[in-house]
């Protein structure tokens, strides 16, 4: 380890970034960052070499294989997408070990150890001079990292392309930066999870929480009990031969796979196959579990007149944790799937059961009385406990979403915070710091992609920043998928996932939202470019929506829209189509292909507070070609609407944006000539108030912007935003 | 047989499509069409059911589940595909086998046979009438292609989706209608094979002709010689069992999939781990066979000083077909991938073998003198047929490129045609017509998209024009992937595949080149919104090459470039970068991404056309649009090429658009005034002339419709153009 101690003290100049310094481009924030003068030159001379290392005979040769293979893999990719991204033609081709270099221009220590993996150090060194950059990290996935650092370094100027000198020493502020997707609800392709892993790589993620069993779908192919995704499925499932292809895939760019198979509830699919193992008589289907409640009237429940109801009073598909075959079956199914997932941990959901399904089961309540159980939270906590067990037996940390909290739980139990302290429909376990002080904590609660929020709202998570306890080991960005598939996933979780990713690694003194936001889009330009789809996915949609003219005009408006927040749009689409399945119903509607936080909104925003705030004619300029575009994009959109239902459904935004930006425009022409008048004021921002009314799950996103020009000063965004 | 006979009767008043007809947007061009009136109209009410069939019971189980599932599969993705496209939700959520409608908007008579392949029978009834659609054909096959059929005839008023009403017979002229696709130069993801099979089923392609093996890259798992993949690539292949997933993704799209291990030639990278086979000594590594030459000084040979002395004179890895251990490998090899491709074909390629290697090694050149050999044509023609036993003993039809050709080569042998019989470079073996007198023929001389070509050309193909035996079995597209990697190869392919697809699919009667750019462009946008990248991935590299700025001016002038035609750009590449490896080569340039055939040229054509011989109004007008932007184009994208190297190599293409664009519109005003005045054409056409030369690898495509303006009048397109 001299090395490293030798580095440090050679970085021993590097301060730490405050968030208020020159941050680049680098998403997430390096931990300690020091910006120097000079640029080292990119070059079609540009060379890359291992540095021999004589620790190296400490390792195991196995252990040398698998750390070469990862790390000379990841290299030559690093190497290919500066090439391409550059248009140089190397002169090196490859990296290899045997390449007989005398000196390169970036040299890499070799790490001494080839693990990745959660507790892994993540730490990395990296400088970049005029002349040479070096690289140094106990562990591969130190190396890993410093990769990615060193793409988004990359810039340009006249002379053409470049890397800043820097000093870097860097390592996260959380040791688990996940992203949960659930593939249940729409299947999400093989290749799509690939792009998602490289996207991952490229923000330091380090957990894929794969969502892979719910009602709708058992997304795993099962040797053991093949009818689990014969029958719990429509065909839309991976192979074992893929799922052990995505592992891999994952650890090359050091990320772990973790698996969730969700029970006792979210089970229908499992129950298809074998209904046996449910605590109703079924029969059992693919589908959404208030469906299967619809399909089973015979089930007499309380009446259901609010969402809180719902919850309270669903009868849904559910292990009967009474029956021992269900455990005898799990603990088949869990060694299996132990032999396809390495990482050592497994997430059992344990999430939303009411247990109304073990209530309307006579024989159920009499095993209870039996055991002297008095409540549901006692059979749940009984069930949970004997899953436990199962996992201790296949050598497997157990998580679970909070509702696997209970005072008798575990204490190398994992508890997945989710449940927002002040929902009003499910009661939170308790906040996340007080559960931590009983079991480790992950954090998804204010990460939840799908609920349609800025960004900022997920980068200001008051749950993180409030984070006390070491034993809360990070947390997980989340994208469940009833309005999301393969067609606009990449747009529903980017670039927004990468914003919880800097929350999870950057230092806590990171906190400023506006740069966050300059890097983010940068960011998401750098992901296009790396094959992630979604903005092409977008502009083909669009496309798809025209029916193949010019989709110019349709751009300028949807660019400035964005989907309802919160649970509403999911509620718009079940009273529209109840009959919709999730995995048939097409999500080609302006709603489901805009994107969640969109640029041009944010881009308008950052200009009007700088003309607010510093009075920037520059900015004005800008403004005002953005409201000129808009005043005049009516006129030439409308005509796309005749015989178009969906583009019809943006026709009223269509026109108040138009007026929108006519107000705006005439509140620049009054703050130029110093006009005040209150009553004007008045009028325009009743007229904003009703533009910026939802239509068809869509909302004008730049009315807020329109209005603090009318009042002439800017207005802080909501933290919050209600879910209903 | 019956149900056929009676739905032939039927459709009696179809009238045989003549390339004159209204052809909707249908491509290929159906054999007999009826357009009617009325219309189908689309709402969520549609279903579909498989009729129910007496015949079936004539099916052996096996067969029925076979045909079943391709056909249920089929039948759903077309289902999805109308939901998607329409944003309709349907009431029916799956088709299954044991639905139990009555009655359905759509109904399909199960096909009595389920196999699909090369001698199959691919005839399908369709009618569309306003209240039902119906499906015939005798095969599952005819299915599938009525399904695309189907799609394309989808169609948009202002009341919404609808299909026209149509009576269709529809079958192939040309039973094989293939892609051949090279992954060796360039290795061609998993994923990127998926989506090029999705484009040919909608086209009706029915052969996948996979070049898998060559100098650059063997692209092949081998359980049997681990060393092909493990030594003969840079780790990119494809493993057993995504080959296998290839293979079933084909079947289920009616696709069947035709390997090519290239041999005795175009073959070093077997001899990488198995030195033993090959003619030279070696050693050997991936790469191309004139580098390997290069590395080889002790192999002395006659001087080089033209292309032509480098065809004929250059030694490259080639096997020893002398030596016995040679066929015992391929003995192995073969019966090993006969496993993996289930089809009965095999490609062995045998192209471009001119035999240096055979004459400088002593020990071949005895055995040849012991049996009495005379020339090199004899021992390639022994070696062929060596492995046209083996090829036997393992059950495969052997295809070979032309050079397998000669007066002894086994009748069922397949010639597959390439050489343009005019080249100069290398000798033909005759012509397609002469060949099929003794050997069944395939033909892709003509078909080489690779050569940057616009479709017109592969559409007026004259050897299939020329075709008049039964034993020319139809052609093949093919793309060579020297200048083609995953991320520009769908627009390398597509959309001018389709003009392939068309000729090898409709009447030889279906000639009007107009009509044919027409659909092609439709057909474009159906692909991309189908999820084909080569519009996503021209527009994502053309973000790439700006940096992050807006891409609407330089779109606008790369919109109207087309790459050099011929092998300039690719021997360009090799002056300029002579240590290039494919694989390693970024092909990020702008003459790497833009389309082939522009469409932007093909409507600016289409509209000189209407106008010069019809001086139609609108043209005009359309054409002064067109104009007055690429006039002012120059002055907004200047800006962009500062500092920016890979766009300063279109900023003369930039200027001369903008001059060229204010010569068309002076040459309209003229015309409008009727000034005829010959020393200013003269003078404006030695401008074009100027404008229209290459600069780095790019041509500015509508220079010669702008000369069409000055000159007043249209001049016919080259039908030919020379590759060098």
């Amino acid at each position: 380890m001299k090395k490293i101690i030798l580095i440090a003290f050679l970085f021993s100049c590097c301060i730490a970034v405050n968030g208020q310094q020159n941050t680049l481009n680098l998403m997430p924030v390096p931990k300690e960052f020091l910006l120097k003068d000079g640029k080292f030159r990119l070059t079609n001379k540009f060379t890359i070499r291992i540095l021999p290392d004589k620790q190296k005979s400490d390792m195991s040769t196995n252990d040398r294989r698998a750390t070469d293979t990862i790390l000379y893999k990841a290299i030559n990719r690093f190497y290919q997408q500066l090439n391409r991204k550059t248009g140089l033609v190397f002169s090196q081709q490859y990296i290899a070990p045997d390449d007989k270099l005398d000196s390169a221009s970036m040299g890499i220590m070799p790490p001494s150890k080839g693990q990745s993996g959660i507790d892994q150090d993540e730490n990395y060194y990296l400088f970049v001079d005029k002349n040479n950059i070096g690289v140094i990290a106990p562990n591969t996935i130190g190396v890993l990292h410093s990769l990615q650092t060193v793409l988004q370094l990359l810039a340009k100027d006249d002379d053409g392309y470049y890397f800043p000198c820097v000093q870097i020493h860097d390592s996260p502020r959380f040791k688990w930066r996940g992203l949960m997707l659930d593939v249940a609800r729409h299947f999400i392709s093989y290749d799509e999870i690939k792009r998602n892993i490289d996207a991952m790589a490229a923000v330091k993620m380090n957990v894929l929480h794969w969502h892979l069993t719910d009602d709708e779908g058992f997304r795993v192919e099962s040797k053991a009990f093949p009818l689990l995704h014969q029958k719990g499925s429509n065909g839309d499932y991976y192979t074992q031969a893929q799922l052990k292809e995505i592992v891999k895939y994952a650890a090359e760019r050091g990320i772990v796979v973790v698996p969730e198979f969700d029970m006792p509830g979210h089970a229908q699919t499992w129950f298809v196959g074998y209904q046996e193992l449910a605590s109703q008589p079924g029969p059992y289907h693919p589908g959404s579990r208030m469906q299967w409640q619809k399909e089973h009237p015979e089930i007499k429940t309380p009446p259901v007149t609010s969402i809180a109801d719902i919850v309270a009073n669903m009868v849904a598909p559910t292990f009967d944790p009474t029956n021992e075959k269900v455990y005898d079956f799990l603990d088949k199914f869990i060694g299996e799937m132990s032999g396809i997932f390495p990482s050592g941990y497994m997430h059992i959901g344990a999430d939303e059961n009411n247990g109304m399904a073990w209530k309307l089961n006579p024989k159920i309540m009499d095993w209870m009385k039996q055991h002297q159980m008095q409540s549901i939270d006692d059979l749940q906590r009984y069930f949970v406990e004997r899953v436990y067990g199962l996992m201790k037996k296949h050598h497997r940390a157990m998580i679970g979403w909070e509702e696997i909290y209970n005072d008798k739980l575990p204490k190398d139990a994992i508890v997945h915070k989710w449940i927002p302290s002040d929902n009003s429909m499910i009661k939170s376990y308790g906040i996340a710091n007080d559960i931590a002080q009983h079991n480790p904590v992950l954090i998804s609660e204010g990460f939840y992609l799908d609920l349609f929020l800025p960004a900022y709202v997920h980068y200001n998570n008051a749950s993180i920043a409030a984070a006390n306890s070491p034993n809360i080991l990070g947390g997980e960005a989340a994208q469940w998928t009833e309005l999301a598939d393969d067609n606009n996933i990449d747009g529903r979780i980017w670039p927004r996932a990468a914003a919880v990713a800097e929350r999870l690694w950057s230092p806590a003194s990171v906190t400023d939202v506006d740069d966050m936001y300059r890097r983010l889009f940068v960011l998401s330009n750098q992901l296009d470019e790396q094959g992630l789809n979604h903005l092409t996915n977008y502009e083909r949609a669009l496309r798809r929506l025209i029916d193949g003219g010019s989709t110019e005009h349709l751009q300028t408006l949807t660019d400035v829209l964005t989907p309802v927040k919160g649970y509403r749009k999911l509620i718009a689409g079940m009273m529209k189509a109840p009959q919709a399945a999730y995995q048939t119903t097409p999500l080609t509607s302006v709603s489901d292909i805009i994107p969640t936080d969109p640029a041009t909104k944010r881009k308008f925003r950052a200009l009007v507070k700088l003309y607010l705030e510093k009075k920037d004619k520059n900015a004005e300029e800008a403004i005002r070609e953005y409201l000129q575009t808009w005043k005049q994009n009516d006129n030439y959109l409308k005509t796309s609407f005749v015989g178009n239902k969906r583009l019809q459904e943006i026709a009223d935004h269509s026109k108040n944006l138009s007026a929108g930006a006519a107000i705006g425009l005439e509140a620049l022409d009054r703050m130029d000539k110093g006009i005040s008048d209150n009553a004007w004021v008045q009028k325009q921002s009743d007229a904003l108030a009703v533009f910026e009314k939802a239509h068809y799950e869509t909302e004008l996103a730049v009315i807020p912007e329109i209005e603090e020009l009318v009042i002439g000063h800017t207005i802080a965004e909501p933290e919050k935003y209600s879910a209903f």
